[in-house]
């Protein structure tokens, strides 16, 4: 076997599909945020416009304090995992705020929220041995990880379909153990989910629900307990998942249950149990973004308010805005070469990063540029950006929302 | 169905076999360590004997300053995937830093060393899709569990038994996709795997070979490369492994490997894609712990000496020392539920904080006190230390070496 090719050609693949990853190498200096240092081609200093620190939390200075005290007093690891020496203090206090912050009983801390999506619903299906899961269509790589791994028969239903989803569930018997897996906010078209209609079909056909809440969490709800919070139906959900690391700006995942959820979860879950836990500076800093963001409505309004702003700009300029009724604001491209060379420019002849989404992030022919406004994004950058994107998009002929412009040939069958 | 009852008595089942886990609830302190402040029954400060964080780098002052000080400049949480908007010039370095430590081409960073095992070792199921993985019985729950997600074929070898391996090899056609899964020190027994051989068996057979060096990194070799950089075989292992959670003191995974190969993998694990990347804080106290380490051999001479010490007066005290060679102490007890008495009785009596270490850790009558002493632990702890297990293990007739002592009778068929 010649592996070194075999791995080369693997490359190779990814770059004959024009969905090579270059990383932008950025320098984050919370004293110009959000612009970044420039490590990479174009200009000292980039506005950026992709970031998912989606409120800035992470440089708040009572979370930077929070961290650096922890860092002071405990050092830079948590020096085992949760079972052996790795439970300090400070994890059960983070993990009684996220119980509470989402009115549940408990809750249990993961190394990421990745892992928290994989190692959870793996595990569910070792406790029911005969569980079968329905998974939203649009479901994040992590769940659908979990899920495949959880060795559990799984349907897909097409994306926020609750009549598929109902023709799936009628069709099993009432008391085979079932879960209903789904997001509250989809991450890349920026859609949500009907959460309490999918509680309805969950109590109809005696469902748990698992309910991915990571592009939610600190943003909805009046005090960032995300979507369910906002519907009120957090108690109906049995497991509400999210994430320290994108409105909270720290790092790390958790799940929000009953105890005994909870308790099966932590005992079960080798993602859980064989791994370090989060260090004392991450624990202690993502306490002190949630408590203050819980208690800050104005920067989630402020939020709202910017991402209004943009996506208005965006249909007053006539630029492909794919509908999004969140904060998230996706600007169509589909085709991964263009959407590259239009990152590209952006970030050398304007110093506006955007990273490129191609497959498998999105489908193919859906590639985009993904906006994320935030509240530290102000009137001017928003300016600078759509100009800049008029520009580019104009440039390289991308199709605009009247067909005005003649769209590029994309080598690789987007639509345009 | 009644999901809440299903939870509950899946916990039953783990008490009934005496192994429900319960966590210490400790409060690190620098200015004490390796005491510890203990918010659980016991004293108010603890002796631990049993934390991962082997050498103390997490407490050495240049670490958390280069924490701190990359919180003050960048905040909490790195803001994205490594794709997208979360590559630093900090994660650049760090990885420069891996893969120099470890004398291979270019290096890879994960949230984790669990995720680092599972995403890598699934992912190469995805590259060589007609892969067969030849795995050592021992290896990590995260080895194991990447392993079953690669979808290959796998076959388990006895322990560090190079006949089997070689059996196995043997039997499967020269030019198929192979790959040998190890590790350079098993993490419970204390026990070195044989690299060069399992080399010397791979470049015969033509596999490749992934060497998971969690346990030995920053401990062994020359400065801190681990046991393939003792063993001088870095050049020969396909991927080595390893963690910045242990003897780095701090958080987080990586694997080091040919450029095609770390592309490769950077380009296709999911586990690596589509999660955070790690923080600032964590990359920087990372970055100063690797340097200052390579440049102390002190510490590694002080570390081995600590534990032949250890060893040296468990064996006079005639207490069952299991035998390792490595700075890996595991004092046999064989049954959970003695285990966990006898480490209850250390805390709150001795306070002498060592976890019982149960099934699926290790297998069912193998239940043991794993102790880990560092260079920081005195003369005058040991001393205690052994006392206090001579009279715990006499108190609860555990045998012991001589088999002077009446085995307690173990509920669960422990061989005592």
């Amino acid at each position: 076997m010649h592996y070194e090719a075999a791995f080369l050609s693997a490359i190779q693949k990814v770059k004959s599909e024009g969905r090579y990853r270059v990383f932008a190498r950025l320098e984050r200096d919370k004293d110009i945020y959000p612009l970044a240092r420039n490590h990479g081609p174009g200009p000292e200093h980039v506005v950026i416009w992709c970031g998912n620190d989606y409120l800035g939390q992470g440089l708040r200075p009572e979370v930077i304090d929070a961290g650096k005290s922890a860092l002071d007093r405990m050092g830079a690891g948590s020096g085992g995992t949760r079972n052996i020496s790795g439970t300090h203090q400070l994890h059960i206090a983070l993990e009684k705020e996220l119980s509470s912050l989402h009115n549940k009983e408990a809750a249990l801390l993961f190394t990421s929220g990745y892992v928290s999506n994989s190692a959870t619903l793996s595990t569910l299906g070792k406790i029911f041995p005969d569980l079968i899961i329905f998974s939203d269509e649009n479901n994040h790589a992590s769940m659908i990880e979990g899920i495949r791994f959880s060795g559990s028969e799984r349907k897909i239903f097409r994306h926020n379909d609750l009549d598929h989803l109902e023709e799936l569930l009628k069709a099993e018997r009432y008391d085979r153990p079932k879960l209903i897996a789904f997001e509250s906010l989809y991450s890349m078209d920026g859609d949500f989910g009907p959460i309490n209609e999918i509680c309805d079909l969950a109590d109809q056909y005696g469902a748990m629900t698992y309910l991915d809440e990571v592009h939610a969490v600190g943003m909805y709800g009046h005090n960032g307990g995300g979507v369910s919070q906002q519907d009120h139906a957090e108690k109906r959900l049995t497991i509400i998942e999210g994430t320290l690391a994108k409105a909270f700006g720290c790092h790390g995942g958790y799940i929000a249950a009953s105890k005994a959820v909870i308790d099966a979860i932590r005992s079960y879950a080798a993602g859980f149990i064989f791994t370090t836990s989060l260090p004392p500076a991450t624990v202690s800093a993502a306490i002190a973004s949630i408590r203050s963001l819980t208690q800050d409505n104005k920067i989630r309004l402020r939020h709202q308010e910017r991402a209004a702003r943009l996506k208005r700009m965006l249909r007053e300029a006539e630029l492909p805005l794919m509908d999004s009724p969140s904060h998230i604001v996706p600007v169509k491209v589909g085709c991964p070469v263009l959407t590259k060379k239009i990152s590209d420019t952006l970030m050398v002849e304007y110093g506006i990063y955007v990273q490129p989404i191609n497959y498998p992030t999105v489908p193919k022919g859906t590639e985009r540029l993904r906006l994320t406004p935030n509240p530290f994004h102000t009137d001017k950058m928003m300016d600078d950006l759509v100009l800049a994107l008029g520009e580019t998009f104009a440039r390289y002929r991308v199709a605009n929302d009247r067909q005005q412009v003649q769209p590029a040939q994309c080598p690789f069958g987007g639509k345009l």
